[in-house]
């Protein structure tokens, strides 16, 4: 039977619906999509097909591994003041704020897959000095960092890339976490995450865990293959994880995304998000930083946008069972060679 | 500059963005997915391949013009009781519900805008006639109509059809459009959607009218194009509309459908949904059915799943004033021949 699941954080239902998987369909399977190497603006050589570089490591000598630019396509402007615009009915606010893309490698066709652990550690570190300087620069609230990984995700550029936005306000769904969060502190006097972490560890949606990290299915996954990478230690924002754990997400986070091709079969398309708190809210007790994963295998149809659920033909106990399995054969592999 | 638009009833945020649409892309378009009527379930002299039909026009004599049928591969499952499950952290309901499919011709390649006025008139019909039977039946609180119009918007089948789902839970999407309903009439003890109506008919965004309805691009519109129907006499529920109002309303969705073909070119992938108060609540004074409709032109990606909020690359106001030249245009055209 389809089950109808409430996420205990952010209050997101999901209906659990494995009959779903079996539906035919009329429309073929995408193609794949042609690469254009040759002019890509995130390849060496290329470097003046984009804004110039806000921060490249490594810094000096050789070439650069990581590179973070402006996006030469914002959705927010970087000039002037988030003003209020508008009134009566129709209200907003100017769309001022920083938008960055974060280029992972000089490799074209590598990914946080397929780069070494050492090289995803250096795109978290790029991940973490923009988080600090936008912390420091005090004007915005919110800085979000995502990824759209294959154009099923909304990726446009095939050179992987991540992105970071400064925004004017806390995104709804940000407050809807740090309010579900709070909610569950005024009443257990404990962070929810933490309870999360101690729930699940070695239970039917646990995948794995090192020192630094618990990577779990979540009870309400809205996507099928849904996959959350929670540090073991509370703290509420990114910016404040340690250089220990900072490793240890980059072998959780390349071990999962590995884990998934091979589960799927191939590299399925996928969204990442760093979780994080606002800058300037007292929410240090209550929130609890980490990072979701979405593979994209279905899309987002007029269900879910009429309802704001999402209907998930993937049990995240089946998930996390199938990624387990990998994990294992992979290490017992690895022992044995 | 961009502007961060916030939806006066629901809440939700949006960035309008229109220097997001110039960005170039390594990905080339979708090739046009193969169709196959010869083996569609939903084609006339393969009606066995569906459940029996719950509802066909006309009832006698005549082959059906209009079909409806339980959906082969639930979402939700009819038998049982939405029973609570799970404890602690991890809650839910059973997935109890109605879940069917509206075929919406014997042709398979007709479509809401190439079908004649009285053809669409009997899908609303065929609509509210389900409508008022799950609402009699009194099992479940909410019943949901949407379409999804090409693989992009998530259809799996080819051959014109629309959903009707009944839910044992209002979702979340109608809680926060009654909520901020609720909200407004609190403050100015009238309707929101009537003062939008009042506040919008001829002016930028104000894209037709007839007696019944109202088209409109909405101040905060998520998606590129995305046009509003809204009956000017206000009531809660779609089933309460009239048999003039149905008439109204096959009028001006055909009209807004086939312009909206006319303004990008070729029939865009698009989801609609009527959306309706639930059953079990008082909220006729402040809440006000209508229709959406949400053209799929750009993918969701990492930022609208991270954020909750939309990134829209065509301003309102564009889209509108682009709709009106089609249809005086249009109007013309006729008057002259």
């Amino acid at each position: 039977m389809p089950e109808l699941r409430k996420d205990p954080i952010s209050g997101t239902w999901v209906l659990i619906s494995p009959e779903r998987t079996d539906r035919p369909t009329d429309f073929g399977k995408e193609l794949a999509p042609p690469s254009r190497s040759g002019d890509c603006p995130f390849c060496p050589g290329n470097e003046a097909m984009t804004p110039p570089e806000v921060l490249a490591f490594p810094k000096t000598g050789k070439k650069w591994q990581v590179r973070v630019v402006p996006n030469k396509y914002p959705a927010v402007t970087s000039g002037g003041v988030a003003d209020r615009l508008g009134e009566g009915l129709f209200q907003g606010l100017a769309g001022v704020g920083i938008h960055e893309v974060v280029i992972e490698s000089p490799d074209h066709g590598a990914t946080l897959a397929t780069l070494p652990e050492s090289a995803v550690e250096d795109v978290l570190r790029a991940y973490q000095s923009r988080f600090h300087a936008i912390e420091k620069g005090g004007r915005f609230p919110y800085v979000l960092i995502f990824k759209n990984h294959g154009p099923e995700a909304g990726a446009t550029l095939e050179h992987g890339h991540s992105q970071l936005v400064a925004l004017p306000f806390v995104p709804p769904r940000a407050r809807q976490e740090l309010d579900g969060a709070l909610a569950h502190f005024s009443r257990e006097n404990r962070c929810i995450y933490c309870d999360i972490i101690d729930e699940e560890e070695d239970g039917p949606r646990f995948v794995s865990g090192n020192d630094d990290f618990v990577v779990l299915t979540p009870f309400a996954s809205r996507f099928a293959w849904e996959v959350w990478l929670l540090p073991r230690r509370h703290r509420a924002r990114f910016g404040e994880a340690t250089e220990a754990e900072g490793s240890g997400l980059a072998r959780a986070l390349k071990q999962t995304l590995t884990s998934l091709d091979r589960a799927l079969g191939l590299p399925p398309p996928y969204n990442f998000i760093v979780q994080s708190a606002p800058f300037c809210e007292d929410v240090d007790a209550h929130y609890h930083w980490h990072i979701e994963i979405a593979p994209r295998l279905t899309r987002l149809a007029g269900f879910e946008w009429a309802t704001g659920a999402y209907i998930n033909p993937t049990p995240p106990e089946e998930a996390a069972r199938k990624l387990r399995q990998i994990m294992q054969l992979a290490s017992s592999g690895r022992s044995k060679a």
